[in-house]
Parts: structure tokens; sequence; C-alpha cells
């Protein structure tokens, strides 16, 4: 297919670098242009602004950082949709607000020109990889359209419900990661605490009713204080606002997320917003005196 | 071994009946004496107080519902301690507070009595199949004595330090699970508002870093709001109380458990104590306003 892709940050670039291995036609625009040369050393086009990256374009991607940076390379002076033709398809797989997501998507429906929100899990590893989850927001016939493109990003695509549902769920799955986080983190300390043997008692517990990928893969970063990455606390703080806000939209009180959200707060303004998210142990064992 | 079993509820019952039929010799106790008759048809004597019980027994095993009644069976008038020789063995597979267990075990010892703790999960399911997660606390050459017996009742024997340990294990198993339901009890809400596909949703993040026991397992609970059986409220309260207790004499702060715990405490009043424990998901549901 002929494919725009914007945004050629750590997930954007290795994304936009399989499409091109899987043999489609790529035109890329990054902000910091520089990015952009990696990939026309592989063979991509490269234009000057969304607008022109999408000239061509039946299929546009965008892979950038927050809900105003999508709003910007899709609906300003220079934004994809004044590139795109009707019947093309945009995919947003950013990680940003479903109901901008709504609002963003209407704008180009009025141009005849379909959205999809494809928001991704699996990291920048994933990313190289192709083996991302990508849960998909929009109509299942133009998923059933552009999902050879999809097939190249991620080994499991879920179509989730109509426009914003793939936000929706990147947003529940971050609420989800945040409470099971504190949850092993205050298990975790008051084993620390009581000074048991906590590996034995992590494997024990990890094939019970206990058991999460966050307590076999994280816990021991926890019982050693240590955390790499992984991903990133800030950037999970980001989509934990995402989440606050469309659960508050929605009349969802989410206490456990937001106690988790405040924590982060605070992790970062002690200079540890770069380590892994499973720093929020760092947080926990803290409020003991474990240090 | 000649083995004394006291305390034949919904876990204890089970329990000794597999003793018995890995040919220990098995004699038992009840409070309520009715329900030792089952046991006896299968070849158990009585006896009609734990002193008498644990007269002849190399080992006691007492299964009780907190932590008084661990006292009363073991240290009371009548208590197991008034029966057992010099060199034999106590397992208390109780849930009960890891303080009071290191209580009660000073005492024995100094009439020359060994204690491990060895609280378990797996529930009544695991007690009648013998597929228990046996979580130990004591000393390894004491463990080591009678584990041809805990072989009969559990898959999983993990020794985790010393006296009240295992305890102290059993704490952080009620606490990471209160966390990981109100995690996945706050996803599943939003997701439920939304009015998103919540099965493909959940199929989709069940095998990432939002995975968990309990998603895989209780999500479905959650959605169809009905809570089967399981694990009931009213005792997972119980754990979390011991857990509470534990963590304050620790000084670790636990608030997500904290706040599970007052969710709890609203579900019993209103009715719900003998749902399985997801019922979690019914305050947090009730809290948006989903009935």
């Amino acid at each position: 297919m002929n494919i725009a892709f914007i945004g050629l940050g750590t997930m954007g670039a290795p994304m936009a670098t399989r499409l091109l291995q899987a043999g489609h036609r790529l035109t890329v625009h990054n902000r910091t242009r520089g990015r952009e040369e990696p990939l026309a050393a592989l063979g991509a086009a490269r234009a000057a602004s969304p607008a022109e990256a999408a000239a061509k374009a039946e299929l546009v991607f965008t892979m950038v950082s927050d809900t105003p940076d999508v709003r910007q390379v899709v609906l300003g002076e220079q934004g994809a949709i004044h590139g795109m033709a009707s019947g093309s398809v945009l995919i947003d797989m950013s990680t940003i607000s479903p109901a901008a997501t709504r609002e963003i998507a209407a704008q180009l429906v009025e141009r005849g020109i379909e959205m999809l929100d494809a928001p991704v899990s699996g990291g920048s590893e994933g990313a190289k990889q192709g083996t991302l989850s990508i849960m998909v927001g929009g109509q299942a016939e133009v998923l059933a359209r552009v999902r050879p493109a999809l097939e190249a990003l991620g080994k499991t695509i879920t179509l989730v419900g109509p426009i914003g549902s793939g936000q929706v769920t990147k947003a529940i799955n971050q609420v989800i990661i945040a409470g099971t986080y504190a949850a092993v983190a205050e298990g975790m300390t008051l084993g620390l605490a009581a000074g048991i043997d906590l590996e034995a008692a992590q494997q024990a517990l990890a094939s019970g009713a206990a058991g999460s990928w966050v307590l076999t893969q994280r816990a021991g970063n926890m019982i050693q204080n240590r955390y790499p990455l992984g991903f990133r606390v800030r950037l999970h703080l980001k989509d934990l606002g995402i989440a606050r806000e469309a659960a508050r939209e929605l009349g969802v009180p989410i206490p456990v997320a937001g106690y988790v959200e405040q924590l982060e707060v605070g992790l970062i303004k002690r200079g540890y917003g770069d380590e892994d998210v499973s720093a929020i142990a760092r947080a926990v064992r803290e409020a003991a005196g474990l240090t």
C-alpha cells in the first residue's frame, strides 16, 4: 500500500521500518526532520509536513506523544487532513484522549476520511519485533481493509468497539497496571519489613489467585529496589492522566489509579521519572521507611 | 505417622480425609462433635478434646477459623499443649496473626514441642484434591520431618522463613489479591461505562503487563455483576484484618488494601458477605452508578 507515517520516535521509527520491510511504499515525516534519515536510507520518501506526507497515501499512520500532538499533525495548518483524499484511512496509534479521538474522527469523516484509533502495548521491543498488541476502535470493514498493514506491526489486533474504544482499552490497561503494581508493592513491602524469604514467597504466590505479570516479572525489581526500563514512570503518568479524564467524563471513580497517579507525581519530582513504572514500589517502600 | 487433626470445617474435613487415605493413623476432634462422624466412618479415632486427641500424636494439625480459636485449641484448658509429648510437632494451617503465632510457638517450645505455621491457598477444592499451596514458617529440619504428611495435602510446600513467616506470606497473598481485584474492577467499570466490547478488551489485555489470575478468571464475574463462590468476601475481610494488624506492627502503610477492606465492610453490611471476593467489583461499579 501507499502509506504515510508521521512520528518517528522510540515507537514510530521501528514501526515505520517494519512497514517498509513488509514491502509497503512509505513516506515519512517527523517534526525533528533528522529522524527521517534512517528511514530514507532504507528507501522511504521524506515529506516536509504531515499534509505533504499524506498527499499520495491510502493509509496514514500517526504515532506521536500526546493529544495536542495528534491534533497538530492531523488537523493543524499543515496537518494530514489537508493532504488526505476521500476514501483514505487515518490510523492513530498514539495513546491519547478517547474524547479527542472522537472529535478528530468527526472532522475527518466530513472530508470522507475514515479513522481508526489503534493504541498499542508491548513497548519499543514489541515495536521492533512486530509483536505489539493493538487495540482498535472503529468500523470492522475499515479494519479489514488496513489489517494487512497492521499485521506487520502486531501479533494481536483486537477490535474493541467504535471509534475511541481503542483508547478506552488502553486507558483500562494503564489503570489495571497502576493498581496491580500498587498491590504487589504493598505485599512485597510487608514481606521486606517482616524479613521473610521473599523470593520463595513470590514463587509460592505467583501460581495462585495473587498471580500476575507484575508479580512474576517485576517483584524482583521491588525486592532489590532497582527499576531498570521497561516503561518510564513519566509516560505511565501521562497515560493515567488520560485515563483519569476519560473516567471523569464517564462518571467512574478510580481511586486506586488516582492514588498511584499521586505516587508517580512524587517519584518524578524526586528524580525517578525515567525509571521503570515498577518504581511505584519505591514510593510504597519509602512510605514504610524502607529505602 | 500418629496424627491428630483438630478442626473439621470446610477445609479441615477434606484435609483430614486425605491424611487417612495416605495411610496415617488419625485421631480427630471438632468443637461440634458431630463433624467427627464422617472421619470416624473412614477409620479415624475420635477424641473429646484437643488435649485428648494430641495425647498419642507425633504430629498435631490445627485448622480452625481465627486467632482466638487457635489459642483455644492449642493453649486453652483442654488445649493440645496439655496432651503433646516433648519432641512432637504442631502444625497450624489456619490463617491467623503472625505475632500470635510466634507467641504460641514460644509457649510450645518451653515444653519441647516444635511448631510450624502453614497456612494454605487453593480453597476447599484444593483441600479435596491435595493441591493446596502451603506456605511454611519454622525450622527446615522440622519441616523435613513432617513433609511426608504435608505432601498428602499440597502440591507446593514452600519454606518462607522462621516461625510466623507462613502467616506473613498468607497476609501478603491477601493484600495482593485485594489490590489486584480493585485494579481490575476499576478497569472493567471504566470499560462498562464507555460501552466497549469488554470481553474482547479483556482478551487483548490478559496477555500483557495488565495480565493476572484475577483478570483472566474473574473479570467475567465483574462484567456480568454476578459473583458465585469462590472465596467468601467475609473470609477475605477477616484475612485482611490480620494483614492490616501485621502491617501496622511492622510500620508498613498498605492504603490500597485498607481501601478494599472498607469496600468489603460495606459489601457485608449490604448482604453480600457470602459472595465471592470478586464482588469487590460490585462496590466499584456501584460507586459509578452501574448497578
